[in-house]
């Protein structure tokens, strides 16, 4: 139990990133008095401590302070970031949690402690041989996230040619997986010699290449792609996206999850995709999806990914930052290729 | 009964026009001596004198010598042009034709005369009130790419803000007063001002504007749809694409068709969209398509026309051109904004 009043530390936007990769003069840490006496905590609220923040690219997209195509909410300035994470609860002012209880929240803050409306936090029992960390990765929003776009969008089958791109981040290790599940080749890109080596070695990919060397995309997914693309998985857009319409079959499916390769650019500047008109003549489907949307299927994913984890079919693979001051190093890892599987911030030992 | 021999034009392709409007060193007239003798007419072919050729943009692509991303084959440098066409039988050696049927092909030679296997002539049998064209236009290949892109595809419902762009070309003309027949708030471009004006007065749509004095199209978008685009018909492609995307509202659709403004131009030198995001946020899906692929849904799509024509809730409009001669005339006309409704050439009077 911790003490009744905490320093606790938090991370705030003291200015918008309009472009770039966010760094210290727009995201700050301060400390700030918390209470967790009963009687500071409004009834309906959970007073809990982090242990794990889910870094992921889609907060970048919050702090750029403009409209910039995923239509979330901006961060005030002055506020605190949000981000996915999980807490184990200190006190409770709603019967249905209990103190030492797992909980995770989508808006949790990025901070050591939080309090929150109890409807704002789901429960988590964590099953036998499963990590907690498991539950913001291959388990929780990036595994979803994975297996919508893999599943319900992309359709994949056995036989098909699946490519996915930032194929070693969070949600792509658990999409390629899933694509191998349902017996289909898949290729991935990836940012490094090492994330290929390892996409190829641990994680069953049948190819994969590093995109930062073969820079000649069209190039690489000729090489790679000899009977074209049927499903793709796009993290990245832009230039690849490109690239992929020169190469997609009759009928393929793009999911689109996020473009990476866009996020610190004002939408003006990015990349323009000018052939489109191949999705025509190939009746090329494309969608865009927020994982939300797809929330009230998130029993059948569960069902289904608890199995493939049970058998070994799918691993997690995490990238652990320690310590709530390494937040910033932990965000601006996904713009750099510099991480393998889910950046996962561990706020508590 | 034409004569036994004739001497029948036709229109060939003496150089591919990779880029620009075709004109007359691309496109020539050539006459060539055509038997239409019994025994020189092969088993299961049919002759018949031709009378109207359907002219639509996708013709265009054809041209190119390029694979230019509809998936067309290119015609061969030398080889006769083809076409949607309608003709009136004149010898069969299939027994299931016989002289004076009227016959539609969708490989039809742009010519006065035609000899093609039985197989891939398909028989109208024209309706009380219904003038040939019509089988041409809404009752034909443009009317069905319209009820595809509206219903199929945009999934466009009673209240839905629906936006088509060339919108009295042959399909789009049909394509908004389907719209309208579902219910929906219609709004069309086009490129003069008669247009306009008939689309409004003539046709029920809305509201319609000129995007080539409205050349700003975020801000005609933001006057025209306040409640943002729910179904887009894209015609064009590029930059207006581009703006609807800025446009759109959560979960709309857009049915790709074609993309008049880019037909013109090595892929490329297209226009690239670069507010693709834009997608993933509002989980937009957006579907390229090729009508061909929906002619087993022919016939119930004629039963619906067919009401449709017969209450007058769709009146079809046709830019007719006169005589073989014409040809290219009519062809370059699409890409001017020259014309209202569907381009056809009448071969025979």
């Amino acid at each position: 139990m911790a003490a009744v009043e905490v320093e606790n530390r938090e991370w705030y936007l003291a200015n918008y990133a309009p472009a770039g990769v966010p760094n210290s003069e727009h995201l700050k840490l301060r400390t700030v008095s918390l209470s967790l006496r009963a009687d500071s905590i409004p009834d309906g609220h959970v007073a809990f401590q982090i242990l794990y923040v889910s870094i992921d690219p889609y907060v970048r997209t919050q702090l750029s302070g403009l409209d910039d195509g995923l239509s979330l909410p901006q961060i005030p300035v002055g506020q605190v970031i949000r981000a996915l994470g999980m807490g184990k609860v200190i006190r409770s002012k709603d019967e249905k949690f209990s103190g030492g209880e797992i909980v995770i929240s989508h808006i949790c803050p990025v901070a050591e402690f939080g309090v929150m409306p109890s409807n704002l936090l789901q429960k988590v029992n964590p099953a036998d041989g499963i990590a907690l960390p498991d539950y913001l990765s291959c388990l929780g929003m990036p595994g979803i996230t994975a297996w919508v776009g893999i599943e319900k969008i992309g359709n994949a089958k056995e036989g098909s040619n699946v490519y996915i791109t930032a194929a070693a981040g969070g949600v792509g290790i658990v999409a390629g997986q899933l694509a191998k599940v349902k017996g289909c080749r898949v290729v991935g890109s990836v940012g490094s010699h090492d994330k290929v080596k390892l996409l190829k070695e641990e994680f069953g990919y049948d190819e994969a290449f590093n995109y930062r060397v073969e820079t000649d995309y069209d190039a690489a997914l000729t090489k790679y792609f000899p009977d074209g693309i049927d499903v793709y998985f796009d993290n990245v857009g832009g230039k690849m996206l490109e690239a992929v319409l020169n190469h997609a079959n009759h009928g393929a499916r793009i999911a689109l999850c996020g473009m990476i390769s866009e996020y610190n650019k004002v939408w003006t500047e990015r990349e323009g995709v000018r052939n489109l008109l191949n999705m025509v003549g190939k009746e090329v489907m494309m969608k865009g999806f927020m994982v939300g949307s797809y929330y009230n299927q998130f029993e059948e994913f569960v069902k289904e990914m608890e199995v493939h984890l049970k058998e070994g079919k799918i691993k997690s693979k995490h990238k652990i930052y320690n310590g709530i001051g390494s937040f910033l190093e932990s965000l601006a890892s996904l713009f750099t290729s510099s991480n393998v599987g889910k950046v996962i911030l561990q706020v508590t030992p």
